[in-house]
């Protein structure tokens, strides 16, 4: 493969993204509220489930966001079709997000819904930290961080499997890959 | 955090920023229009409060735009976590827009409603004026300008409070940020 | 207002542009097509107007886009905050072109319908030529092809007053500005 | 027509590959599951048409993307009409893709749906390989590669007329553009 500037695989991604954060909103179903102002909170209970997922759907793809963007920084070119291939199957999994959003939102005390979030998010996880690995072997630092790599693709893992034995479990781990990047580190890579 | 260019963080914004305004025309329903041509004018009636919500929407969203592109001039690159974690909120902001748009349109003449609108214009406004601030902050330009970043926070405040007292009252304090942002003025920051 | 380059001025519109031509598309209704090979094309004839809305559509806004693209070629900065804004409502008009042309595909034998959808593509081509007149005033060049700026307002106006006379010329007229936009010419401006 | 860069053109037809992708998965419909945990696995059952075609027609775009991609490389401005035409064609093609994408898993046992989802990728196949033909030959390049330029239009053509015969060989011609592209080969181009 002639080696390929970033430019197009950057803003190409970035509409991915920027699009798939959006169309999470737009599962937001809209409210019907009627009667008096108290009575008319009511109509607000059923978007519970979907505010939840929503915000934390979107603050998982703003994270693999801020990921991509800083990986890229790395490098100028694309030398390796691996690389490529790798990116579009990322961005797979990061378009089915809004779909298992809306999926786990509408069926939140379903099991299975939590097993298909858990398993799209372990994909892009995956998907994302063999990117990880390519990009950085291409330019000698495949030594580096790639123990951080793993703890995104394990509590996601581990979230497919939990279902079965307690929902909240299962939501608990969920959470773990966006809170752990928000620790304080000496350095993100 | 290494220093990163501003081309995705502006890439990725302005693709928000894009999706966000056209999915506001989308919620538009299509009318039926039926019978004779002064009978079909009927099926545009329900229209009008999602046009007018449309347009302020889409206006409200194009002046963040505007001071977003404004404000990201001032840099060309982003030394700051936070910096980076102010925009995704911002835009977490932006995305919600349409949806609020149209939970007001379908329901008009509900307070409830008017609250959610102006909360989500409000903190839309906070998180902007907060991310102006760390960015100017980073380019010694803290003392310019806070003033004017307050209006739009400030008038947003009162129009969550408003609803429940008057709603011709909520919907005018929505109107005064969009306005004043066109009143002459010696600069713009 | 201080000189801004042009680069997210355009990388917005060409996303508002591109998901707008995007999202035309999808408001092409999925038919169920049923029974024998020949019962199952009945499945398809509700689709023929909203196939010829849409390519018409399509075709409109990329000759609004090529020539903005041409357009924003000349300009390296913006220098005037009503370019700025003149954009902003030529973009809002684009976002509402797939509201009108859904409108008119299922109504298509209603002269409003027509007529909204005229009203915006005259909305559109009038707040385009404005642009390109305050782009083109800033570089020295008004005096030039302000003649070809007229055609497309002018036929699209005569299109919003036809409905009423005949359906049939008012779609003739709203195909003129694109078939006379791929006629020969000396000079594309 | 004034040489133009590729900028705007790259970006626009980024921004239309990106939505096209991402709408995709929104025409994923979103399951309920109910009962047990084996139950509410049947849920799923009819989802299987919908994730197949999806998972296709993403690898298809991304294909053209690719492909697209590296085109533009070898042109930094467009002196062509017909190139930024062809190219708005080739875009119209992208954008239908996931409205026949549903129409196929909606009707996956319809011969007539298969028609229609091959006509499509066959000319998005032909105009692309025009585009090509173009920008090639504009940089003295016309000679090379064309052989490789006919067989997603063959299969694609094949495709097209196959459904009457045998379904399953409809799907299977449909598969041979995308495979043929990840076998090794000394050269993309």
């Amino acid at each position: 493969m002639q080696p390929t500037p970033t430019v197009r695989f950057e803003s190409f991604s970035d509409g991915v993204f920027a699009i798939a954060v959006t169309l999470l909103a737009l599962e937001l179903r809209v409210p019907i509220l009627q009667g008096t102002y108290h009575q008319s909170f009511r109509g607000l209970i059923p978007l519970i489930p979907s505010i939840l997922t929503f915000v934390l759907s979107f603050i998982s793809i703003a994270i693999f966001w801020v990921n991509h963007h800083q990986l890229t920084q790395k490098i100028t070119t694309i030398t390796k079709r691996r690389v490529l291939w790798l990116n579009v199957l990322f961005l797979l999994f990061i378009t089915v997000i809004p779909f298992v959003t809306e999926t786990v939102s509408v069926n939140s005390h379903s099991p299975l819904a939590v097993n298909m979030y858990a398993f799209i998010m372990f994909s892009a996880s995956v998907s994302f930290s063999l990117l990880r690995y390519w990009i950085r072997k291409g330019v000698g630092q495949d030594h580096v961080a790639m123990k951080r790599s793993l703890i995104g693709p394990a509590f996601y893992f581990l979230a497919i499997l939990a279902p079965g034995l307690s929902l909240a479990l299962a939501y608990s781990l969920l959470l773990i890959p966006p809170l752990f990047y928000f620790l304080p580190k000496e350095s993100i890579s």
